[in-house]
């Protein structure tokens, strides 16, 4: 079995906002790219798999945040693969900071996909990711939950452009997160409170779409979705507030 | 005398378009960072000015790509002050490949402001930025050229959004960046031509203004202008295509 992979790290001035902590779609960046340079030097990254014309997909991940570290602070990230099962790849996270306190946790599920026919495939066809490569350590916490549908009370509407997408043409996952805090209230979100993020990336949106996001708040639940110009539902996150 | 900085890097997955190339906002992004972790290192940063109420802001800066380097090249960064006169800090960037080929040159334009009354103040007032930190190698490409207002032929507008702004409330000085490549055919961004861009920074736009970026071509000249809705002028900007 594979060790958990430790990665140092610093939040820096372009991860804060204005209260000098640190963002929430920051953390979740400093999270993907760190899986993405893990899954590189495991052999199973991007660049492994894209000559058999695979690709990774995020499919759906659950955070929470105890503690928004501030600008300088010194952290580690560890990240593991715990799991292959039903088509999914579960990826775990834990942010610790230099006293050794875990401030953020999260599971992220991946689906292994044919990015010619735009269909997932098996992850045992990625013959790079062998079960070796899997850490048998449990996850940190409860992994992403099942979103269902809001009936927005905001909505705001944009056009897809060239600094939302990445190498696939499609808006980058963490645009949709950025996109979705964007139509909160900001005294929500510079209030630094502990949380938990379920979001579900459900279908991709292409250059020159016009999306629309949709937001309601349910007590200390932030509901929303993100729909695309061809009514297809791309993306649904819920933060609950602690 | 100092010497210049060198810092090492890669080309990250998120720094690249579709095309798998770097792209100019992620380039310029990378320069500034370093810039700012250049200035933390050598006493004169963002936090040891702060204590003084003061703050670095960037005026202008002029940017000259040769070649846009690709997903997972290794490069090199030198950075240097050159020089510090009337109220503006000049700083220079080389961007060096693996091959030791120099594919982008920048020299950027700082100010130094007191950040409660909102005034540029004197460069001598950063008693911790001495004369001793100052390099003398010249600066690799002409400066930033003034800008003249343009007569733009398409322009879109938005609200500025959370993600758009930085620690002090205004927006991001690379979101601006960001926005007028956006208006731009996508074409001309895929093409990864060599350019020179030239860009101002003249007044700051806050969190739920509205703001239009306004565009027209010229010949090899792609010019923009971003108008905030107090009529003042936030930004300009010109890519010369080359």
């Amino acid at each position: 079995m594979a060790e958990k992979s430790i990665f140092k790290f610093r939040i820096e001035p372009q991860d804060v906002d204005f209260t000098f902590h640190a963002r929430l779609d920051s953390l979740c960046s400093i999270m993907l790219h760190m899986a993405g340079a893990d899954a590189q030097n495991r052999g199973f990254g991007v660049d492994a798999i894209m000559v058999k014309k695979r690709a990774w997909v995020l499919s759906r991940m659950s955070v929470e945040i105890d503690r928004f570290p501030k600008q300088y602070e010194e952290m580690e990230l560890r990240t593991w693969v715990s799991e292959n099962r039903l088509l999914l790849s579960t990826r775990n996270f834990e942010m610790v900071d230099a006293a050794g306190e875990v401030v953020c946790r999260a599971v992220s599920q991946w689906c292994l996909i044919d990015y010619e026919r735009r269909v997932p495939v098996s992850l045992e066809e990625c013959d790079t990711f062998t079960p070796d490569k899997l850490c048998s350590a449990p996850s940190p916490c409860t992994p992403p939950r099942k979103l269902r549908g809001i009936e927005p009370t905001e909505s705001t509407s944009r056009r897809v452009v060239y600094s939302d997408i990445d190498f696939n043409h499609h808006v980058n996952t963490m645009r949709y997160l950025a996109m979705m805090l964007d139509v909160l209230p900001i005294d929500m979100l510079s209030s630094n409170r502990p949380l938990r993020l379920d979001v579900h990336f459900m279908h991709e949106c292409r250059l020159g779409q016009t999306i629309s996001v949709g937001y309601c708040q349910q007590g200390e639940e932030s509901m929303f979705e993100i729909i695309s110009d061809e009514a297809t539902v791309a993306c649904r996150a819920v933060i609950e507030w602690r």
